[in-house]
């Protein structure tokens, strides 16, 4: 049986103090640390740490690479922005793990949470996250448009407030265009919607507008697009950004 | 204009190597602790801090109280479980602004935000939000069930993997059942479930089970239940619990 270890680290979205006592550790213990290149870079080098960088498309090649060197004893740590368990790292482990190596299963093997992109846009903006919400990625190359289009139609159905990942793709730049036309057809014009860039960062940028009245095509890689249910609102502050609520009661009830 | 300030810190779901430093710093510079008692319990006392504990549903009066010490001058921290933007104080203090003393918006207010149960719960049990995901509160109060259902029937024809919060209620204890039943008749029996009670804390337990046989009655106060989608499995380890995934692709889309 391998000693070996392996951590799968959320990093968060990009400043120190939204990463977790946890994950410092881990990195602290690491000596190999494995990742999409932007992110190892946040990480101090150390002369005794070994650092394997790759490309942001290549999770599934990263993934098996750190599970090899875990299996040799290695401990290891799996970086990735935001939390791992939230369109990020965690899956791409496992799903190596399902389809590589049976003694792989028998690997110490832990996820690390971090605050992933929504909870700090959210944290910026007010409390849009305050009712039922969901998480869509619009990432195109893992799932179909269909997919996405049924996801949007039914997250518009159930009145959820939603919060788009990765809405910009250089394959499909049309993509979150397409999300903001069938959401318009489903919901008010009068929405409230927030985009969010790298919130934390010192590029960090709030945008509001609404439904109705949004340019989806100012949403880049780095933008995280929360769309309010029927029942989020804004604070007015006077000059000030106002606040975006979504209260915890629904439809009046108390 | 005053120069108090309004912190509104998450304290993860239990255990300090998930309080994020932002937040710890938050704590520390506070004058006032304001929160619902057992979270309030987990900060050492200090001789300089005062500490206003109130009850559990007591959200808006707490929200209220933080904002008027701030108002006169006083550095808050309103403290919460989790992630405080989701479904937890974030939402009750904006509220509390927007009915209340017009003189509020102008405070400086932040949310601090934390790991929420959903992640903690995702984290020990492998990649189950590696995909689409949605979270609803069953949480009773403050909206009707047939809000709660239209959401349920609407997360079910979106095949998102489900998160449900607060799925015990003294006051309801059927709901979750409800819920259930509802829910298997979209879903395939053999669905995953999960029941990821108190994560990170002494008491943590983890029941895996199918949507067919689960027994919704063990959810508690302290209780995340996790839902599958129609792409979610478990990656056998022998003797050991099984990870379970929900990968990155949708319907073997590549």
């Amino acid at each position: 049986m391998s000693k070996g270890k392996l951590w799968i680290v959320g990093l968060g979205p990009g400043p120190a103090h939204w990463i977790t006592p946890e994950a410092t550790s881990a990195l602290e213990q690491a000596g190999d640390i494995v990742g999409y290149g932007p992110y190892v870079d946040r990480i101090a080098p150390r002369p005794d740490q070994r650092r394997h960088c790759s490309d942001n498309r290549a999770e599934l090649q990263r993934a098996k690479q750190a599970l090899a060197l875990a299996s040799s004893g290695a401990h290891v740590a799996v970086v990735s922005g935001g939390d791992p368990g939230v369109f990020a790292m965690a899956a791409a482990v496992f799903e190596a793990v399902e389809c590589g190596d049976a003694a792989w299963r028998a690997l110490h093997i832990e996820v690390l949470p971090g605050i992933s992109a929504m909870q700090a846009a959210a944290a910026r903006l007010g409390a849009p996250l305050g009712h039922d919400f969901c998480a869509i990625s619009l990432s195109d190359n893992l799932k179909s448009w269909d997919v996405v289009a049924r996801r949007l139609k039914a997250a518009a159905e159930g009145d959820f407030v939603i919060a788009l990942y990765n809405p910009a793709s250089k394959a499909r730049p049309t993509r979150v265009h397409d999300a903001f036309s069938l959401l318009r057809t489903h919901r008010a014009t009068t929405t409230p919607v927030a985009f969010a860039r790298a919130i934390g960062r010192p590029d960090e940028r709030i945008v509001l507008a609404t439904l109705g009245d949004a340019d989806p095509g100012i949403a880049d890689m780095s933008t995280l697009v929360m769309i309010g249910s029927s029942e989020t609102r804004l604070i007015d502050r006077g000059e000030a950004r106002p606040w975006l609520l979504t209260p915890r009661s629904y439809g009046g009830a108390r």
